[in-house]
């Protein structure tokens, strides 16, 4: 069956056309613009594609309960122009299949769960780390899912005696996101991540934050495995000295899982797979209605 | 049906007879003591009741994985005698019903969810403030469980630069049960909790503690409803505090439920509500392998 997915960034659109095992066939990326000209280009890529059915993993606060009236709406974000953008309907009635939409981050874990590190898994979390902080996970073999989509970023941790930053979170200021998402790394040592990789003390300082958290989300879910992506993530070594700093916060208070924390599998497509897998329960879920 | 329901606690256990729709008939209680005492009395208790299947809430470590040749076993625990006690073999070995076990906060997580404060709620989350901290959750309709069973009581909080108590958790010292259980207010403050119900920056501290705990596990499952208790929330007016603490350091970043934090709807019966319906879905399972 041919599937059509989007990864639905605040940064770039990713639309792609592929099938529920994750094979990409072609696709294409783009900036993130005013909805309506960005939905147009998603219209101009998926038009002759003959598409069964599409998933969409999409950036937050975005609604994702199926049964609400406001299903696949953006919520309150800062891109002020899709505040309230009924993504999932304007999909629907422009491209008419049936479309399903999770946030992006859901859609990785899935992505991951299904094909990638964590196929052998029976449970898994996705983190990625990069200009924001935002996780998803799968549990009960479903994307997790409450009164709202996890907003896991935005976790209490503790903050280092040795640091003077205050933190950047417009909401918490030194929440996680607010102390070790990209920008705040910037702001604190006066360089991009990418330009500071031969200085041990931002990655132990690195290391500390995002092992509390980790700590805290094997706590609360305890994970059968935790794939850790996104750009900060690509400095060298950091999977292992988070795994070094969670071993020493948990204290063997829990036995963890062998390769606990583990890059992607599917490298940067996690949520373009994902996606392919909302895709196929959309489909099934057009011929429920149907029958 | 008749059910048979076991809160196998550290301190207790209570045993009783009912049926899934949380109606307990008779109910007995006793200390815990050696692991054969004990099943002798679950067992005296048990042996003219002609129940068709059983359900544990036990304390823990315990392994809750049903796949899992250990499944129902006791785990590393302070209480020496009870480590690597098969509880569920024994248990079905001397009553020859199907029995089912998960935590005891699982259990009672799963009553209020089906019959207490719960029961309008999609999911919810149930936390016991007492000896210890221990959580449980229903998540996609069913308890949550990863790589095993939650262990939240243990999670990062942050401490109050007001505080020189340095906590009380053997393996984590100053995580939130180090910080935040009974006997640390005890240790911190020189009397039991009940005695200090007229000192108000007692309960603000707790109040601040336990808040942050609540967000983390807010921001990771977004439960509909969070049961909070145990004996430490019996003192009046934690709940509210504890909610004003929670909108402070949340800043409306995620919009809460009406009545997120409440207490008990089943008061001390939610355990064994909890493993009476765990005992109900012991029965359809036995009934599956025999067809």
């Amino acid at each position: 069956m041919r599937y059509g997915a989007i990864e639905a960034g605040g940064t770039k659109f990713v639309c792609a056309v592929g099938d529920e095992h994750g094979n990409v066939e072609e696709r294409v990326s783009f900036p993130t613009s005013k909805p309506e000209e960005t939905l147009q280009l998603v219209v101009d890529f998926f038009h002759d594609k003959q598409i069964t059915a599409l998933g969409v993993g999409a950036f937050g606060p975005v609604d994702v309960k199926e049964n609400s009236p406001s299903y696949g709406t953006i919520g309150n974000t800062p891109k002020l122009q899709w505040t309230d953008y009924p993504l999932l309907k304007e999909l629907e009635s422009k491209l008419n299949v049936p479309v399903k939409l999770n946030t992006d981050v859901n859609a990785a874990a899935l992505g991951e769960y299904m094909h990638g590190a964590a196929k052998h898994a029976d449970s898994c979390l996705y983190i990625t780390v990069g200009t924001g902080i935002g996780a998803g996970a799968i549990v009960n073999g479903k994307t997790l899912q409450g009164f709202s989509h996890p907003e896991m970023g935005h976790i209490v941790v503790r903050k280092s005696a040795h640091d003077a930053y205050p933190g950047n979170c417009p909401y918490h200021r030194d929440c996680l996101e607010g102390l070790a998402a990209g920008p705040a790394i910037e702001a604190r040592w006066g360089e991009k991540a990418q330009k500071l990789y031969h200085q041990d003390e931002v990655w132990r300082l690195e290391a500390y934050y995002l092992a509390q958290a980790i700590m805290s989300y094997t706590l609360v879910l305890s994970p059968g495995k935790i794939i850790m992506g996104g750009g900060v993530m690509k400095k060298e070594g950091l999977h292992h000295m988070v795994q070094q700093e969670l071993e020493q916060l948990m204290q063997d208070y829990v036995p963890l899982p062998e390769n606990y924390l583990v890059p992607p599998g599917l490298q940067d497509n996690a949520g373009i797979v994902g996606a392919l897998l909302l895709a196929k329960e959309a489909q099934a879920k057009g011929k429920e209605i149907l029958s």
